[in-house]
Order: C-alpha cells, then structure tokens, then sequence
C-alpha cells in the first residue's frame, strides 16, 4: 500500500533564465501522476488519473460518489495493485450494487443501435441531486483559522508544489482530516472516502478545497451531504447555481485576507 | 454562435473577512462552464465540462486529439446549440471515420459479458503515441518573450481570473493564437482546433500553457505533432516521461524569471 511520501519523485531539472546565461541544474521533488483503473467485480468502469497514495479511500469515497454505495461497509474487498502502465484497483461489491456498476456502463454506451445521444449524456451529467438535508452554524472567523492552518496539513505539497488539498474541518475551523493528489477531484473523493472509513459525517463540519470550484466538485460535496464548501479559488457560475439549488453553503476566493459568497439574488 | 464575451457573467457577492467586520458586496465577472455533449453521426460521445466559447474550434480540435480525423475537411458539418442543461455539438464525420467513434464506443463499454477489464483500460489510457517527427529551434529568450505577452492576450481571464489560455507561439516567441476555456484541455483542444482550422502547422512553432502540466496536455501535444510545450506551472512525472518517450520539449513551472527543463538522466 503506497503512503503519502510514495506520491512524489526526485527528478534533475536544468534551470533557463531570460538572459541565456549559462543554464544551471536543480533537483525537485516531482508529483506522481499515474492511471488508476477502477473496477468492480471484474468490470472495468474508469481509469482516472491520480497521485498513488490513499488509494484504499479513494475507492470508497469514488464509490460513494458514483453513487454505487450508500456506505463503506457495502464493500467487500478493496485489491490494489500497481501493473506495468498504472494501478488497478479491484473493488468487490454485493450482487445488488454491482448491478448499478452494470447499469451505469449501459448508460455509458453510445452506439447509434441502441444507444444516447448527446441530449441523454447532457442529462446524465447534470443529474438531480439530493439536496442537503442539515445546516451547520460556521462563524467567517472559522473559515478563516482553517484557511490559515492549511499549509501544515499539506505534506505532498510542501514536497512538490504541485498537489491538491481537501481538508474536513470542525464547525470551529480545526481540520481534522486531509487527502492529497495530482487532481482536486480525486483529492475530495479521497477525503470523503476517509471520513467515511473513521466514520465521520459529512454533515457535521465544512470541507475546504485548494481548488478552484467547478460543478463536480459541487456535485460531490452535495452527495457526500456536507452542508458547505470553503475553496480557495474562483468558483463557475455553474457550481454557484447548482450549490445554490440544492442547499449547499459556498465560499470562494477564500484567501487569508477575504472570501466571497455568493448572493442569493445572483441566481 | 457565441461568443469570447459570452465567457462570463456578472454575479454579486458579498465579501467576508477575518475579523469579522461587516460584509461588504461586489460585482465580478465569473466565468461560464456549461455541460457540452459531443455527438458524431447522431452517436453520444462525450460530455465535457467546458466554457461555451470557439466551440466550432473545440469540435475540431476534440476530433483531431481523438484521433477520429486527420484534418479539418473530414468535417462534413457541425451544428452547435444551447439547450436547457447545456450546449450541443452535432458533428458529421464520413462513414470511414465514424466507424472510429463507434469503435471507440465499444471499447468503452465495460460489461463483465463482453467487456473490458481494468487492465484493458489501462491500456486504452496508456496508449501508444506517434513519436514527434520534427524538431524545432526556439532560443531561451523566445520563451521567456512568449511568456510575457501571454497576459495580453488573456481576455477571458481578465475578466473572470479563472481561465486558463493555450497559446500558439512562432519560434522567437511571438504569439500567433490563443483560445481560453475553463479546463485547460479544452483550451488546448480549442487552440489545435483553430490551427487546424486556420490551415497552420503545430510542427511550426511551440504552445504555451497556463497550467500544470499532466498526461493528457502531453498526449495531446504530441498527437498534434506539435515539438515544444511550455507550461506555467509544474511537470508531472508521467508528463515528463512520456513527453520524453516521444520527442516532445518540455519546459516546465515557466515564469518570467526561470524555467525547468526536465534533464534526460532523470527518466
């Protein structure tokens, strides 16, 4: 099983400089990126490109987010192993969930015969989401003393500069758990994949993301039923409006200094 | 059709800060990312999370780095329209090139009868690319040339500060195209869409990036046949690998007073 340090390399770079002067060389710690292929019961369903480590959590919080399990314990065994050109994960689920994972791949087929069109793949994506069901009392001051923890939860970071963050944190600020990765959305499915594991609820802190926020990860937040999300960067208009829609709390631009919430006139 | 000022919209915000002053409210341009279905010959292919801007360019340029045309012409139409939950983009492909999407179909479909394990998809991802054909002289001063005009060219960003660009550079740096988008790999796709489009060859210059730089930007560099990439922020060590493995340059981390090329040694 592959640990935190396993997900960066030291790799020798030469230096270039604007004035062409004579080129010097550095080593640097180098993020690991690698295909991870999900498969249930044998059957292949996604290759993701991901940073090798927690790969025990990202498979249940993948698998909470696809909404092919309701809870951790509806996996019966998790197998990881690295192959020649990536990782293959081989997740065992009951013969009840496994029929989701066939059906989703059916979804996913698109010939002309029997298949979708554009229209039908547009409402996959956009699929309905079950709205948050809890509200959770967050002071700004909180947001902010998670923000300004952050950096020291950051291991592969500090390493390569190059890693996502998703962190859960108490209504109070303090971060009590963090997932890192290549990708932020594998960062969140890793940390929700954790919480789910410790048996923590969602729904009982905020999660704050290094990234800026798109619908998924929106739609992941939403399904996990957290009832806000802290990132650092900029969010769509999308993520504003589904987040919106479905009763999930959204703060970006969240830097040390200030944060931006979107107004309920906005939309 | 729409277009580069139809990237973003101006919502209202209210700012929050550490001290727990008194918010204040502010208008900011936020960038668009929509739902875009892809359909060839009537056939779903994909859904991509995109800013709905040069989308004929991204029909082309999706195309080309799939490997379902050689060039524009193949095109016979694309017909692009908004619907409720996202935008639609019909394209028509001559009968040879769409039994490529329906075999690309096919691979995707996953089902334990008849389908692809994780492994098989390993092999999908991993795929082999055709090796870079031509070299290119870009001195270290036309990088660094090309690196600060970039910003100028950033119109979208400008506004939104969440876009990312790819921009088509001559080999002293001067920059010939850009195209923005919300995913970096649809600004990339975009741009060799709008090159292909404009009849210029990426073999003849080099493209610059904002972001990081991972598996897929490399693949589709090197399917483009274009010799350089230069990227803003860091190298993964799969990018760097397989950029390597095929002849593409690639310089990484890229600011305006250095920049990192990955040293042969270090694969």
């Amino acid at each position: 099983m592959p640990r935190p340090e396993d997900g960066a390399r030291t790799l020798h770079f030469a230096v270039i400089k604007p004035d062409g002067s004579a080129s010097t060389q550095l080593e640097r710690d180098t993020i690991i990126e690698a295909a991870v292929a999900i498969e249930y019961n044998g059957i292949g369903y996604a290759v993701m490109m991901a940073t090798p480590i927690d790969l025990k959590d990202y498979a249940v919080g993948f698998s909470l987010s696809e909404g092919l399990i309701d809870n951790p314990d509806q996996i019966l065994a998790v197998d990881i192993h690295e192959a020649e050109l990536g990782w293959i994960v081989r997740i065992e689920l009951p013969n009840a969930n496994a029929e989701k994972v066939i059906e989703r791949a059916r979804q996913r087929v698109s010939e002309s015969s029997c298949g979708l069109c554009g229209m039908d793949n547009l409402h996959e994506v956009m699929r309905a989401l079950p709205p948050i069901r809890s509200a959770i009392e967050v002071s700004d001051t909180a947001i902010f003393k998670a923000l300004s923890s952050l950096r020291e939860h950051q291991t592969l970071n500090r390493l390569t500069g190059s890693a996502h963050a998703a962190a859960f944190c108490a209504p109070d600020g303090s971060i009590q758990m963090t997932r890192e990765d290549v990708g932020r959305h594998n960062a969140l499915d890793k940390l929700i994949g954790a919480l789910a594991v410790a048996g923590i609820a969602p729904a009982s802190g905020f999660i704050l993301l290094t990234a800026r926020c798109s619908l998924e990860l929106v739609q992941k937040a939403i399904v996990a039923q957290c009832p806000m999300l802290v990132t650092i960067s900029a969010a769509t208009d999308l993520a504003i409006r589904v987040a919106k829609e479905n009763g999930l709390r959204l703060v970006s631009l969240a830097r040390p200094d200030a944060a931006l919430v979107a107004m309920p006139q906005t939309g």
